[in-house]
């Protein structure tokens, strides 16, 4: 039986991160640990769409340039978002002189394109390489739920689509390394409530998790952290409750990239944020620079990502999940 | 400058492909090659994004079956496909215990997926990659164009998207090998039609494949075949003189999965094939299948994708497109 934990021989580091969000994040408990920020969310753009674009680009030419870096030093992108055909990405990337290789693992992305990177850097195949996700509320709503406009009530159990781009660039320096990956199954446990992702990714996080514990000599204590991105609060005390039953107990060092980055009272955001956006943000924003600065030493970053359409939901479909398992040293 | 060319230390070979296309495809110059096909598209299912993953899901098998492996023996899956959110592979891979990564290249996947599973091969972080990618002719139209049922008219121009799903596993055993590889870039040149894709796709093509000749000793005589997939009869023709005016000629062994898979004359696809699958199925069928039989030594892959989504169209949006290169050696 195969560990299927793939140890990166020649781990790269993250050399720069950078972020770029909405309003409603800038106000969240993170607000000023980010780079860049636009108070209508529309960044100069005339759509939705082009303003995710827009911050992708802000972001990926924001980590470039952090690392000392110009785009012909960049080897490849990997980069995704939630809209149909990845068009984030796409039309962000079209002003960009720099190979591009296009993802999507819904808000699992982040930690996909980490995972990817990380073995391209360790294969000899990129001596750097950027890794950038987004996602948008407005650009969200519209395709997954209601137009604005409509003025949907939302459930308590409904998370909030943050608006956010964060990069990153893996090379040779840096003080963070990318040390393990573990790539996610798809997990369909029938949940069908677009409503309450966390419970639908819950199951394929708690798969990820325990593969990895049971392969390799790691036990939850090991890390000063276990963050998943983005559970919300739903889906992490599912989370947290069943990986309890299977003996493995991550309650004291766990949270969740959709807890961190908005205020639960005071912002009404119901379960919290997600997104492609999200946990990249946060990662880029708060825990790798805590990392940097000796606060947290071993941290696995679990991106859990929903993978329906509104087409299979309308269909009868259930909600299948992945989740992406990255291991940071500092 | 970096030379942007992958070449590949540990060349995988290509182990095992399999096909699984829909009735037109089955009527077409390939027809006899196909594993499996189905006569009314619908592979027993419902619907005909469930007819899609179907698809997918027997072409993994397949391809993992005529391997002689098991599903425990694949590090991972390498998937995607055109529907929004990549439905197709999502739903396939849910009843396969394989780690899965999802990418979205539009009809550039199936390249795109050869080129990482080649580089995760190489760098030791598989024995075995799975590579599949679909596309259905009835999914894309709906969600591209108009319902069937509207019975709109088809531009002379416009492809048409191949029923089919091709898979591929990458090993230590077989024939035919990935050597090298390019990632394309994004490249935008404000084609708007989209019953014109072929010359949207086209100048991303002669991007990818000039970088190519530039950066490596080759010259185009020293490919028995260069095939590209789709760019169908107009992007075909906009590639051969736009590349000889820049001094590249390729007329004498150029052709196009999208002009391989039909009879131009006779089954009424206008430019000919395209989507996701198109390239996957006429290479697990037809070109590799050549190169394995000594008729062919050489070939260059080169996946075209075309990346827009109705919402950037209505939005006033052009194209950009891609285009990623493999290196086959048999």
């Amino acid at each position: 039986m195969k560990s299927q934990i793939i140890k990166l021989n020649n781990p790269p580091k993250i050399s720069s991160t950078y972020s770029v969000v909405g309003h409603l994040e800038r106000q969240g408990p993170l607000g000023a640990l980010f780079d860049e920020f636009c108070q209508d969310d529309k960044f100069g753009k005339d759509t939705w769409e082009q303003a995710e674009s827009e911050m992708q680009l802000r972001a990926v030419q924001g980590a470039i340039k952090r690392a000392g870096l110009s785009d012909c030093n960049i080897d490849m992108l990997l980069a995704g978002d939630l809209l149909n055909q990845c068009v984030g990405s796409n039309y962000a990337l079209a002003s960009i002189d720099i190979p591009y290789l296009g993802l999507y693992g819904a808000c699992s992305t982040c930690a996909e394109g980490l995972t990817l990177g990380a073995c391209l850097y360790s294969g000899g195949m990129a001596e750097y390489c950027g890794v950038v996700t987004s996602s948008h509320y407005c650009s969200s709503e519209r395709q997954f739920r209601f137009p604005l406009e409509y003025g949907g009530q939302r459930t308590p159990t409904a998370q909030w689509t943050t608006t956010g781009s964060g990069a990153f660039v893996l090379g040779n320096e840096g003080k963070v390394k990318i040390c393990e990956a573990m790539i996610g199954k798809v997990i369909d446990k029938g949940i069908k409530d677009i409503n309450n992702m966390g419970a639908a990714m819950a199951p394929s996080a708690i798969d990820t998790l325990t593969r990895y514990f049971r392969n390799s000599n790691h036990s939850p204590k090991d890390f000063d952290l276990i963050v998943t991105g983005d559970l919300g609060y739903e889906g992490s005390e599912i989370l947290k409750d069943l990986l309890l039953g299977e003996g493995v107990d991550i309650r004291e060092n766990h949270t969740d990239c959709g807890l961190l980055i908005f205020k639960r009272d005071e912002q009404d955001v119901h379960a919290g944020g997600s997104g492609c956006g999200c946990s990249a943000v946060v990662m880029a924003s708060h825990i790798v620079p805590r990392m940097e600065a000796g606060e947290l030493k071993n941290v696995l970053f679990l991106g859990t990502g929903a993978l329906m359409s509104p087409t299979t939901l309308f269909q009868g479909g259930s909600i299948p999940a992945i989740s992406h398992l990255v291991h940071l040293e500092a």
